[in-house]
C-alpha cells in the first residue's frame, strides 16, 4: 500500500481508510484501558496493545478488506464495514505478539517486541530467567487478549444478520488456515532442507491465504459478493500472496534493517524454512552445502557469518530463481485480475498492491 | 456435578447432557482431522485436542451452560444450545492449554500435559532445549486452536439472529474476564505475598466468573432470560465461584493425587498467589514465615519439604480459616439461590452443584 493512494470511486482515499482504522482501534483500546481501570484490573494489557499497534504496521489487512468491500460495489466507508475491518488488524497483532514469543525475537517494528518489553518493565524484584519467563507468558495473554477483542470489535461493528452469516464462515477460515500455517512453520523451523513444497505450503497458508485472500473475501462478503466473484479474488490473491511471502523471505536475509524494522540475522538465526532457503540447499554444490548447513539455525551467528551465509545463497542462484517466482506470480495475479468481474477504481487499487508487494523494501 | 445426577423436568439427566457434549466435540474434531488431512495440513492438532478432552474434564461449564438455559425456562437440550456449551469447553481447553505452557506444568488429568507430549514426539533430531521449545510453541498454537474453534462452534450452532445477539456480548465479556483473572496470577506467582485482596481478585475473575457466573448467563441468555435472572445467577455464582476456588486452592497444596490428576507440589513449586498462602504468610510466626517464604516458589521441592510447608501452612490456622470461608461463601449462593426466580428442578441441580463444589475432592 502506497500513502499517495489514488482517489477512490467515491472520493475518500487510502490515507483516510488507514487513519479510520486507526480511530476505531485507538478509541475501543483506551476504552478498555479506562474499563481495566475503573475495576482494578491490569489497564497496561490495552495501553501495551495500543502502543504496539501505534509503533507500524502497514495495515494491509484491514485496507485489503475495505478494497474487497469496494469490489463487490460498497460505497465509501460506513462503520460496521470500518470496525470489522480494524478487527482483522487487532487478530494480526495477536498473530505477531504469538509469532515473536515462538520466535524469541528482540526486536519488531523497530522496538523492543512486547515480551521483552513485559520481561524489562516486571524484571525488578525477580531473577532474569523469573523475568524473560513472565514476559513470555505476559505476552502470550496480551496476544489472546487481541484475539479475543478482534471478536468483540465484529461483534460489535453494527453487521445485519446477513452480513454476520457471510463473513463469520470466511472469518473462521481465515483463522484456522493461518494458525496451521504458523504450526508447520514451527516444526520446519531450525530444520531446514530441500523441500520447497512444504515451503511453498507454509507459504500459502501463512501469508497468501491470511494477508491477501480472505481479507479481499471478507471485506467483498460484506458488500454481498457472489461465489464467482470470490473465487476471481482468489485467482488473484493467492499467486499475489505468493510474491509477497517470498518478497518478505528475501527481505527477512538481504533486506535493510533501517527499513524492515527488524534485523536482518533473525531468519537466519532460526533456521526459517523458506522458499528461498530449500532452494539454495537444493542448488547448492556440496562445498557451498557444507559452508551454509551450519550457519542456518545457528543462534549465536554473527554479522560476518550472515555475509558469508548471503553470499551462499546468492551463488546457488536461489536469489535469481526467487525474484522470477515474485515475476511469474506477479504476472498471473494480474492476469487474473484484468478477467474479474471488478470495478476500474477497485481494480485500480489492486493493481497497485501489486506493484507494490513486487517492489517493497519494508 | 455429580455423576448421578437427578433428573431433569424433561426427564433427561446430566449423563446424558454430557454424553451429548462429548459427541458434539468428537465429531467436530474428528471432522477437523479429516479435513486436515485431505489438505496435507497436520491433522495432528485436532487429534491432540481430541486426545485431550478425551482425557478428563468434568465439563462444568458446558453442564451450567445447559443449566442456565433450563433456568430460565428453556425445555431439553436442543442442538444450538448443546453446541454452544461445546464451545464453553473447546474454550476451557484454550485456557489449560496455555496456563500449562505458562506454569510449566508437567500432567494434567493423570497425563503428561500437552506441550510435554508434542516436546516427545518431535524430540527426534532436535536437542533436549529445541524439543522444549518447539513443544511450547506447538501447545500455545494448539491452545490459540481451541479458541478458534470455540468460537466456530458458536457460529455453527445454529442460533438465532437473536440468540447470537444476546449471547456475544456475555461471551466477550467472559473471555476478558478470564484473560484478566490469568495475566493477575501470571504477575502474582512467585512473588506470593500477604495480600489476600489481590488473591481474591484472581479468584473472582480466574474462577467465579469465568467457571460459573458467565456459563450460567450465557446459557440463560440462549433462553431469553431477562437482567433480574442474570442479576439473580450472578448473587448466587459469584460466592459459590470464590468458594470453588478457595476448595482448588487448598486441593492444590493438600490433594490427593489419584484424584485431582496433579501432583500436589506444583502450586507451592510454582509459589502460587492464592488466599490460601496469603493468608498463611499473614498469620504465620516470624519463625513460620522464615521457614515457609523460601519453600513458595522453590522449582526443586522435595516431597519432605512440601509436608513441612503443609504443616506450617495448617498450624498458622490458614486452612481452617480458608475453610470458613468456603462455608461463609456456600451459605451466600444458597441464601441467593433460595431467592432466585428459579424453577424447582434447575434450583435442585444449582443446590447439588453447590455442595458437590464444597465437597469436591478433585
Amino acid at each position: 500500500m502506497t500513502t499517495a493512494a489514488p482517489a477512490q470511486p467515491d472520493g475518500s482515499g487510502l490515507d483516510q481508510a488507514r487513519a479510520k482504522i486507526d480511530t476505531v482501534l485507538d478509541t475501543f483500546l483506551a476504552d478498555k484501558a479506562r474499563a481495566a481501570a475503573r475495576q482494578n484490573l491490569p489497564d497496561e494489557m490495552a495501553a501495551l496493545l495500543s502502543d504496539f499497534l501505534a509503533a507500524g504496521g502497514k495495515r494491509i489487512r484491514p485496507l485489503l478488506c475495505l478494497t474487497g468491500w469496494h469490489t463487490a460495489g460498497g460505497r465509501g466507508h460506513p462503520l460496521p464495514v470500518v470496525r470489522t475491518a480494524a478487527g482483522l488488524e487487532m487478530f494480526h497483532a495477536f498473530c505477531l505478539i504469538h509469532d515473536d514469543v515462538m520466535d524469541r525475537s528482540d526486536t519488531r517494528r523497530g522496538h523492543p517486541t512486547l515480551h521483552r518489553t513485559l520481561a524489562a518493565r516486571h524484571a525488578p524484584g525477580r531473577t532474569a530467567t523469573a523475568a524473560q519467563r513472565l514476559g513470555s507468558s505476559t505476552a502470550v495473554l496480551i496476544g489472546d487478549l487481541a484475539l479475543t477483542w478482534a471478536d468483540e470489535l465484529l461483534h460489535t461493528a453494527g453487521l445485519s444478520h446477513q452480513q454476520l452469516t457471510d463473513v463469520l464462515p470466511l472469518l473462521d477460515a481465515m483463522r484456522t488456515e493461518v494458525i496451521y500455517g504458523q504450526y508447520l512453520d514451527v516444526l520446519a523451523t531450525g530444520t531446514p532442507g530441500v523441500d520447497v513444497g512444504r515451503a511453498l505450503a507454509i507459504c500459502r497458508y501463512k501469508t497468501a491465504k491470511y494477508t491477501i485472500e480472505r481479507p479481499l473475501h471478507i471485506g467483498a462478503a460484506l458488500a454481498g459478493a457472489d461465489q464467482t466473484l470470490l473465487d476471481s479474488l482468489s485467482a488473484f490473491a493467492i499467486p499475489l500472496g505468493e510474491a509477497f511471502q517470498l518478497r518478505d523471505d528475501l527481505l527477512g536475509v538481504f533486506g535493510d534493517p533501517a527499513h524492515t524494522g527488524k534485523p536482518a540475522l533473525d531468519d537466519l538465526r532460526e533456521g526459517k524454512a523458506t522458499v528461498l532457503i530449500a532452494l539454495a540447499l537444493r542448488h547448492a554444490t556440496r562445498t557451498q552445502a557444507d559452508q551454509l548447513r551450519p550457519l542456518l539455525g545457528h543462534r549465536g551467528l554473527t554479522q560476518n557469518q550472515a555475509a558469508t551465509a548471503r553470499d551462499i545463497i546468492t551463488a546457488t542462484g536461489a536469489v535469481h530463481h526467487v525474484e522470477t517466482m515474485i515475476s511469474k506470480r506477479y504476472g498471473q495475479a494480474l492476469s487474473h485480475l484484468k478477467a474479474a468481474p471488478v470495478q476500474p477504481g477497485p481494480a485500480l487499487l489492486l493493481r497497485e498492491l501489486a506493484d507494490n508487494v513486487v517492489r517493497r523494501r519494508t
